[in-house]
Formats: structure tokens, sequence, C-alpha cells
């Protein structure tokens, strides 16, 4: 069946995340619903992963399959005018038919946003530490990340039977250009419930010296969700994009 | 007596603007009360200008006096622990007794942010722009704008009285790093109510082709409200700075 891949832009401030639930608004209801005007059928549409409540996206991928070819160009117009401006499909591209925007999922990056000054204009999209981490800390800290491990210890909710091994390509912080700004970046294959949040809040006690620099290693061989530190909050995350193999 | 300066950023979304109107959330009043808790006294705050609902600040200047001396550093850290987050205090400073936020402000710096593609994550601070103007026209209108000109036209609420000269040092559109973003920045001494958004409005209408790109200087010598554009809307406008004499 004719399949469609899209790219999505959104701020998650008022969804109460990606997901579908009932009588809750969801980035996927707000774009099915604007498809189901679209296209006047309400094909599901599937995400490359959840976002939790709170969480943005500048690179969501999801595809729904219709029984007609569409003209991509014109679909992203008028979903883009039907949507609300907190989300915007970036691109709308046809994709082969055996196409899955979860299973084909290669790799994700997210990165989460900090400063350590308070920002009104970015109050939504950047958390302010106060006060000040120690970035070098929290910097020694996260080669211990890379490679592949079960993060079992930073994975919220667990069910019983899921396999939690994640390989992390990337996982560094980044100084912005203003000073003050920074950013906490990671790439892996696959990420588990809330396991970028808790990451980022075992590094933040890392960084106000709760933790030594060299604890990530100690807390993953755990595999214990206590062992590691707070859920960071929702609103730094950014899900930046979703790598698929380039030859499908 | 003892006066304070402080430079503010502010989010302007969900305020009726900078001054106190009854039964309307501003940020003067956000500031006020934040210093009445702080200070256990309720100075009046005086800006540098009023911003109209919706339009956001990254350097509003604004001062108050109180009949003791207190400690800039501490009070700027007191007031961004009691503001909410989409109001932050940058600096608190001692200024001479004489100083006036309004009075002594020399220059005016403000920014129009457009796209040309809908971004999800500044939908609160930067204005879409559908279908794309015509940049090239739009650049070549605003060097009618600059020196020393009655900007009666341009002036959304007149009072009988008031002079309406202001003048306009620098006019001009700035391409942003990211593809499809620009910004319209202006400076002068003083701007009049609406003043930004008219200009930015009728620049539309020249990069829409529903004027020629000579048109200002014609707008300007009518002194004809009616002669100019639509205003545009509140959220792609930024105050960014406000300049005052170095000697002070």
């Amino acid at each position: 069946m004719p399949t469609y891949r899209l790219l999505i832009e959104y701020d998650g401030t008022r969804f109460s995340g990606w997901q579908m639930q009932p009588n809750q608004p969801t980035v996927q209801d707000a774009i099915e619903q604007a498809l189901a005007t679209a296209l006047r059928a309400r094909p599901p549409l599937v995400g490359s992963g959840r976002t939790d409540a709170g969480v943005h996206a500048r690179g969501q991928v999801a595809h729904f399959r219709i029984d007609r070819v569409i003209d991509p160009f014109r679909l992203r117009r008028s979903l883009n005018g039907l949507l609300p401006s907190d989300v915007v499909v970036l691109a709308v591209e046809a994709a082969p038919d055996t196409f899955h925007a979860r299973f084909d999922a290669r790799r994700r990056r997210y990165r989460y946003y900090v400063s350590t000054a308070p920002r009104a204009l970015e109050h939504r999209t950047r958390v302010h530490l106060r006060p000040v981490p120690n970035f070098g800390a929290m910097r020694r800290a996260t080669p211990d990340l890379l490679g592949t491990h079960d993060f079992d210890a930073f994975c919220r909710v667990r069910s019983a039977t899921e396999d939690r091994v994640c390989t992390v390509e990337v996982a560094r912080w980044i100084y912005e250009a203003r000073p003050g700004d920074a950013y906490f970046e990671i790439v892996a294959n696959r990420f588990l419930h809330g396991m970028v949040r808790t990451i980022v809040g075992t590094l933040l006690e890392i960084g106000r010296g709760l933790r030594p620099s060299d604890d990530l290693g100690r807390i993953l061989a755990t595999r214990d969700r206590r062992e590691a530190g707070e859920t960071a909050p929702a609103h730094g995350l950014v899900l930046e994009a979703v790598q698929y193999d380039a030859t499908r």
C-alpha cells in the first residue's frame, strides 16, 4: 500500500507526549486529525517512538499507509495549514511500502538543553541549572555511557520481558555560542523509557558533587533503577533526528 | 534617593504588554510584585517605554528609587527566584539618583523575526510568512526610513499634542544562519505606538508586490496612517536593547 513518511517538529509544552491517549492532547492525535481532514480518511500514524509529556522534537519521523497515491508537497502544505502553530510537518515523502518508522529506525539523536542563567525567551525549551554545576566533572563522566550496555538502571518504567540493551555511539556535552548555554547530546540505536532524562539527572548530580564522576559505570553494572539519579525535567529534551538505512 | 536600574528579558506571549493595567497580567506588574516581596516596599517601576501585548524583550530597561541602599546582586537573585520563568532580570545595578529609564534613553533597538517556513519550536517568537515575500524588494525599501522624519503615518494611536518626529539610524533586513530565517532591525532615538509593527506590515506588503519598493517615502510624506500597511503581528517583535549615555 502507498506509504508516506513525515518529518515533524513540535513544541511539546502543551501536549501529553507523542502517543495517543484518551482525552489528552497528544501530537500524534493532532496530526491524525489534520490527516483525516486533508485526506478524508484516517490512516493510523506510526511514530519512530514515543516522547514523554513536555518533550520536544525537531526531527520526529512517522509513517502512514493509504490506499491511493497522494501528492507529498500538497499534503505537507495542507497539514501545516490545519495544524496548530506548535506542530509543523517539515517534510512529507513517499516511502517504500514496507517502511516502518519504528522498526526501521537505526539511530536516534537527543539533545538536552541547559543554561547557567535563566532564559525568559527559552523558558519552554531550556532548563536553568542553579547552582551552576561542575561541567568538567559532567564531561568526564560521559565516556562511561559509550558502547553496548544493559541500561536497566536508567529505565523508568520497565516491562518484564523487554530487552534493555542499547548501543550508545555519542554521549557528550557541547558548549553553545552564548556563554552559559550547553546541551548534552546522546545518540543510540534505541532508548528506553525515560532513559535520557534519567542519564541527565544523574549527570547533574555528578555536576553538583553528589556523586563521583566515574559513577555511571557502577550504576550500569547494578542494573538497578534506584542507583541512578533523579529524572531531569522534560522541557530541556529535544528529539533531534531519527536515522534510517539510506538504501531502503 | 538611591536609584537602581534593571535589565529585563521577557517572553511577552501571556502578558498584556509591559504597562500596568487593572486586572490584566503585565510585565511591569509581575516585577513590581516580586520587588514588593524582595524589598518589603513597593517602589514604582519605570520602564524605558511600553511594549504591546505579545511583544517580547531581551533588553528592556527600568528603574526604581528606594530610601535605602540595597545589594544589587542579591536583589537580582531574589527577583529571579520570585518571578515566573517567562520574566528574567538579567542585571540590577546602582544608577545615578537622577537616572530615568524613559527620559534618559537615547536609542532603542528592535528586531522583528520572520521565517519562510513554519517553526514549531519558535512559534511564539517568529512570524511565518506565507507566501514567501520578495526580500529583495523589502531590502530596497528600507533606506527610505533612515534619517529624521515625522512618522505620523506609522503611528497607531495618536495623542493630539505629541511630537512625532523620530530619527532612524538603522533599518535593515538581516538573513540568519538557518535558511528561511531573517529579521528586520530598526534603531531610532524613539518609537511611536505601533510604529515598528506598522513599518514591518508595510514592508511585507511591498514584499508581496502590493506596493512599489519606493512607497515608504511617499507614505511618510502623507503623514496619514491610512496610507501605511497593516500592523504586523506582535509575536515577531523583540525590544533588543535600550541605550543610554555612557557618562551618566
